[in-house]
């Protein structure tokens, strides 16, 4: 009962094949540049060597045929044949309102998926492309789809509805929808486990902080709150996103700079974030070298990020009335003891008392509060392919 | 020793004259209208009845004029003659990075406030007019600036630098500016007095919560952060303003609707807030009556607006660090019970306990937290013109 994950982007293709009875990791990879030239595939099989594969790969269902080749190859297979792919759970990042939670891939998905691409016009058709290359060359296997909005649903109206004339929302659906679901869900989940608490007795504050980054809130297992907006550039300072910002200063830009809204939105997207502060990277491993070396710029970045993250896990307490846990994950909340520190700095005003001596640690779960603070802070590995693994496993019904 | 205080915004003149011995209102008034067909001044000497005079006034002398003839008028006057005002205070909204606090006002000054016209293009324009209307009719009478903006220039650089390219900060001086600082500053020296506490030894969050509405967190006197910024669109959901929404949202309507920046400038600022949620109205009282009569769109709109002013002041006690007192102030923060009520309910994790009955006032000051809350909630009215007189009173040296 293996299960496999697929995730598309416009031109790559990511995958894990997951052995569901012990949830082991049989083999992973990553396509690139498909479409493009210079095609390539890496393949890792657990407990062999990696394998590159440079081969021209026109469209992702040429990708998807390499790929399952290799999970069968005599030498650098980890399966005896494609029968033994029980399921295929695939990632797709846009739901709009139609999804709360996984469901298995029918035609009637398939076209509420295609209604969402206005909504996500980068992310959901190589999406969409990613299933249909898989029901082609897999037709009897079952697909579920896990959707980066589904956790977010959950939110109730005042957090969701924008203050904009009502009517984008009928029209067009502008709300917050919220992304990382996965991620929330996952880490809130494992945090309860950890704590040997029933997650509906928790107040969770989950910070998902990598290059894209984005906090929840997690009420009674529920979200009911996060930084993602109507897309992926609100909320957080991030690695090349702005976040929150003067809504007016998206047009003062258009009018000083000349620019178009589709220029001005790449700048938002592609040129902000701790990258535009410093100037130096979105990499925050080098924009913290930069700060060390005593680069300003480099430095307000990071203070800028930090201060974001504080801000926001206050604002989250105070939408729940409190908060039991803090949980930092991804790359730089779980591999960045400084950044954590930074952020927890002023938050002992509720409770949150960091541990410098517990907080000195890179990727692994970890209770990094001092032993009497009220509220845990925790950092917790996400494992987002294993989320969606487990979904599949379960709307398939595989025992 | 009286001064004038004067404010005037496109087509209109506020004014009041205070008596700074006592700091007395000796009379007020507000010409609108001005420039466009159908001028009108309406003016309230103290003690005496209003008097509303309907004549041409072409520009800001013309009205000055008037209001100063009305002043000293013998029949609607409250002085003798002209010598009786011993120095003019003027609002003016922006005043960029150049002033941290008020200032005499000299041409080096002028020349300033003309270079931040394209930071605040509709209001320092009349708000320079008033000033020079006011040097040509009483040259010899010192003049003072208030600005808006000041009283956040103490904000630091991780507040007030926007996670976008930082050329932008070098080349128009793009950053969080905040305003009602005017606002801000009285009402938190006057909460510090009335709990006969030293104001550098307390947190103050202030809630000016008007048709405008924002939030300034006051650390030591100081403003550290506050919730309007490049523009008064950021921030809160105001009577008209969107206040924070996802940036992307501003190219997504522009293109969709085929909207000009200007117009969807016009949409965010004009038709949006509770006004276009509710799709009622922009005054929180009708509001509240269609909320009551059921409209569901009308009571989102409050819950929207009260949501956003309650994360914000969580985001404000985690920028500080914690929170000793939180002041409301404005239309809305001094006279509505239930919306402070609202607001308050949630907060109580961190020691802010709100009294449902000493709360149920209106228009004046009182400390409406429980007994025994460790966060004093404080009703302060506002009175940014006192302010502003004792800002010119101070700088012009008036004994």
């Amino acid at each position: 009962m293996n299960v496999l994950i697929i995730n598309c982007g416009s031109s790559s293709l990511k995958y894990q094949l997951i052995n569901m009875t012990n949830e082991q990791v049989l083999a992973k990879g990553l396509g690139e540049r498909i479409g493009i030239e210079g095609s390539v595939l890496t393949h890792q099989p657990e407990g062999k060597d990696k394998v590159v594969i440079q081969k021209p790969m026109k469209d992702h269902k040429v990708a998807l045929e390499i790929l399952l080749g290799m999970l069968v190859d005599e030498e650098h297979g980890v399966i005896d044949s494609m029968d033994e792919i029980s399921a295929v759970g695939h990632r797709v990042v846009h739901a709009g309102e139609k999804f709360a939670s996984s469901v298995l891939i029918t035609d009637e998905v398939m076209n509420a998926l295609k209604e969402c691409i206005d909504l996500a016009p980068l992310h959901n058709p190589p999406n969409i492309m990613g299933v249909e290359a898989c029901q082609e060359i897999l037709p009897n296997v079952p697909m579920v789809g896990v959707f980066d909005t589904a956790f977010h649903q959950s939110m109730p109206e005042e957090a969701y509805i924008y203050p904009i004339p009502y009517e984008y929302y009928d029209k067009y659906k502008v709300r917050k929808y919220g992304f990382h679901g996965t991620s929330h869900k996952f880490v809130s989940q494992r945090a309860a486990e950890i704590l040997d608490k029933p997650i509906e007795t928790l107040k969770i504050i989950t910070c998902h902080l990598g290059n894209g980054a984005s906090i929840a809130a997690i009420k009674d297992g529920k979200s009911i709150e996060t930084s993602m907006g109507f897309t992926p550039l609100e909320g957080l300072a991030m690695g090349t996103r702005s976040g929150d910002i003067d809504p007016a200063i998206v047009t003062f830009l258009m009018e000083k700079e000349g620019m178009t809204s589709q220029e001005v939105n790449d700048i938002l997207n592609k040129k902000s974030g701790v990258l535009g502060i410093s100037g130096v990277s979105s990499d925050f491993r080098d924009i913290e070298g930069a700060a060390e070396e005593g680069n300003k710029r480099a430095q307000l970045a990071l203070d800028v990020f930090n201060y974001r993250v504080r801000t926001t896990i206050g604002a989250y307490a105070a939408a729940m009335g409190g908060v039991d846990v803090i949980v930092f994950t991804a790359g730089l909340g779980e591999n960045s003891a400084s950044n954590r520190q930074e952020i927890c700095k002023g938050l002992e005003f509720f409770g949150a008392e960091i541990d410098e001596e517990k907080n000195n640690i890179r990727g692994k779960e970890a209770i990094v509060s001092q032993e009497n603070s009220k509220v845990k802070i925790m950092v917790i590995p996400t494992n987002e392919e294993l989320m969606i693994a487990r979904d599949t496993k379960r709307i398939v019904g595989l025992e």
